[in-house]
């Protein structure tokens, strides 16, 4: 719908500055799509099968030989909406639930396992994608399709030729998920005295080989290197979920005053990011005022924010499949204080040095120390907490080699911050930057930086003020 | 915020009709609760120590000898919010990660075991309740706290003199939810060839005879019988999840014409819900628009709906770790049609009639009947899919025997739903009503069901609506 760039109208101007910054990459670099869901209710393949059909060959291309198997997750184990894992979405595009692939490393040959058809559970359930749906296969660019209990005899018969198998040790991730959190977790799991059950990607592992005798191998690191790499597909995604994060957050400021509750501009913007496209969040919502602005993954959203505090917000969605991660730190009232002021500026400058230094052949450690430095110039280091950069792509903390030099295409975030405890003034600013051929790209750039342009967002009216009016009839309905 | 109750004066006028079907358990039945997040972020042993203590006492007296093990989660695979297993919950109102209680059946003496301090933990993430939190004891009313490290230890000590541990065997769960998906999923696990894990407690079961050759019983049938059942903090709760729901509903009726996406309402609803007390879904939304509306489970919320087309909603949050159910169904552009008429009002006199059914010594059985008894008269029982009722509490399908005559704090939804292929009009309507000495309660009575009072909602200016003006400066900020 056209209309909802109205809102977007009042904070144009604020954005020119930043668009300054902005390299595109190819011509349609500020295009955005305007469909908010891909399809409109009907079945899509990811991005486009070209663009997995071409991820398999890119990773058969850096592998030997024998096969690579990768199994979607099933069905989830509560009433939320399916959401498939990282690796299989990315290597197929399928959102189908009990899904597995096999594809020959030597022909990047694609057999695709799907359940049988269920009529009753699709008549309760919707479409599920099963071995009898023709068309999945001129949908996917799959060679073939076999129902799921065909799977072992399948595997029986390849291994008997090569011992081969190909699979992420990885830990499985979907929507909100990370692989730094997810690894964890299973490994907390595996040690505990009374579960001592393994991960997923274990038990498959011996599964594969107890039941096949295979030789499993991991093909994780040529997968990592190419999803540190973004092509323009994935780059178009990325724009899409810094936009709808982007107008989620300006949306905040416009709702932001003493008196309101922490999950109300959570829930307000999860509203807006998925009005804008988002599947869900990238990763839950920090929306911390006061003290809690102090704690880095602070999650509760639990407190009354009051007059005086500053507010530090860090929410991005994900949108067909790839997240964003903005930061945005505000006082409650609208008016910055002297020393949240002071402390504002100097992260900004961080900020900004951060992103000037980003280029190909920059590391992501030659743009962290620009931004130290601006900290250590102005004697703030001291209220440093954590370092200003990490890989994003289809994770929130993504995949990739830290020590490997920027090339185009490459995406992280440029998040400096500063927490003074004393004055409970926590202060990050945050967005994710595309390396292009002669700097970088900001995805998150529609959200504005500069104190000003915040204090005007802030003095709008929003949606929560909006919700305090009595209710009245709409004329043209 | 008192504000927050303008837009409800709209329609206070079309819930007295259904307010005289409440008969209130105690004097404060109408009272909601006014701060929106229990403990404005300070902790809380969830709906109060004396409850929960109550709740271990009462589960003790049903059972014989030995002691009663219940584990708490572990930290989220992901980065979402922490959210407890519901049977710990129930016994313990403890919402931090890691933890596990030992009950002495006996006495009901309570042994808490938590995880050891972990300050540069708490830095990034809060206060994680540790085995070194004094003020734990106090709050929650356990009798004894050690580290989670000496559980083992303590565990052999135990069974050195009773080899008996009571655990519950049912499939953990949490936020969103339930038993039947939960116990599904993990069987499709157990029997996939190349997994086979098993799930948390049958690896606990095992795992508990492995190491202390204990003699392991499920205390569910005795659980379950008390969550069928009621207490007046779990009615309030409820009261609570059905006050949030239905404010998200009307908020979405407002919001409603041809043009918007299945997913700006779900959002949308998602957002007052958080706004009002919800902690999250009770389930994902199910928002069918056209054919979409004859689907019983449809998740998706994908399309853009139609003028002329009939929309289903069914969804309701989670308040205090109880959920609520609700289902309305109306037409898109705002009006009914001849038919959409017809097969509505038949609808809702089903429905009407099975509420008007419920009272102690009933059965689910003689609701359903009633229920049904509506669309046989009116000739249109082949349009039916599904039964009237399920239990509704911690979980939206709640546990419990559907043999057992109602009592009162009995909780269950009563949805009759006709589904008309050819027309592709699907129409439920569900309220989730609480058994008293004389009849029922209505919790989700505060959203219309009448076709004028509906259609007059319509009508209202909605956030969607509101959300497509320019931005303005607001004269008070």
């Amino acid at each position: 719908m056209k209309a909802r760039f109205a809102r977007q109208r009042s904070f144009t101007s604020f954005v020119a500055p930043l668009m300054a910054l902005v390299l595109a990459l190819d011509a349609s670099a500020q295009d955005v799509k305007t469909v908010e869901r891909s399809g409109d209710g009907r079945q899509v393949c990811g991005l486009g099968k070209d663009f997995h059909v071409g991820r398999r060959k890119a990773l058969c291309a850096g592998l030997k030989n024998g096969i690579v198997l990768v199994r979607g997750l099933p069905e989830p184990r509560d009433y939320r909406r399916f959401t498939q894992d990282k690796v299989f979405w990315y290597l197929t595009g399928i959102e189908s639930s009990g899904a597995t692939v096999i594809v020959d490393v030597a022909t990047a040959r694609t057999t695709l396992f799907l359940p049988a058809r269920n009529t009753m559970k699709e008549s309760w359930d919707g479409e599920i994608w099963d071995a009898s749906d023709d068309w999945v296969k001129e949908l996917t660019g799959v060679d073939e399709i076999k129902k799921s209990s065909q799977l072992v005899k399948t595997l029986e018969t390849l291994t008997a030729q090569d011992k081969t198998i190909w699979i992420s040790t990885e830990p499985y991730v979907a929507l909100t998920g990370c692989f730094d959190q997810a690894a964890e977790a299973d490994d907390a799991q595996a040690k505990d005295p009374l579960d001592g059950r393994k991960s997923r990607e274990d038990q498959l592992s011996a599964q594969l080989r107890e039941l096949f005798k295979a030789d499993v191998k991991d093909f994780s690191p040529v997968l990592d290197e190419m999803r540190r790499v973004k092509t323009i597909e994935e780059i178009g995604a990325m724009r899409r979920a810094g936009r709808s994060g982007a107008l989620a957050m300006a949306e905040a400021m416009r709702s932001t005053r003493p008196g309101i509750g922490e999950w109300e501009l959570d829930g307000l913007m999860s509203f807006i990011q998925q009005k804008e496209g988002a599947a869900g969040a990238a990763y839950n919502a920090i929306v911390g005022s006061g003290a809690n602005s102090l704690v880095l993954h602070y999650m509760a959203s639990a407190r009354t924010m009051q007059d005086g505090e500053m507010l530090l917000i860090d929410y991005a969605p994900e949108v067909d499949h790839y997240t964003c991660d903005i930061t945005r730190s505000w006082p409650v009232n609208g008016t910055f204080s002297p020393r949240q002021a002071e402390l504002y500026d100097i992260v900004l400058e961080s900020q900004k040095a951060g992103i000037a230094a980003v280029k190909p052949g920059a590391t992501i450690s030659s743009v962290s120390r620009a931004c130290g430095e601006v900290f250590k110039a102005r004697g703030v280091s001291k209220f440093q907490k954590h370092g200003p950069c990490h890989y994003i792509g289809m994770e929130a903390h993504d995949v990739g080699d830290y020590d490997k030099p920027l090339v185009p295409g490459v995406a992280f975030t440029v998040e400096p911050g500063l927490y003074e405890t004393e004055t409970g003034i926590g202060i990050r600013i945050e967005d994710v930057v595309i390396v292009t051929e002669t700097g970088c790209e900001v995805v998150s750039s529609l959200v504005p930086r500069e104190r000003a342009e915040i204090e005007r967002l802030i003095r709008e009216e929003g949606v929560l003020d909006w919700l305090q009016r009595p209710a009245q009839p709409l004329a043209s309905k």
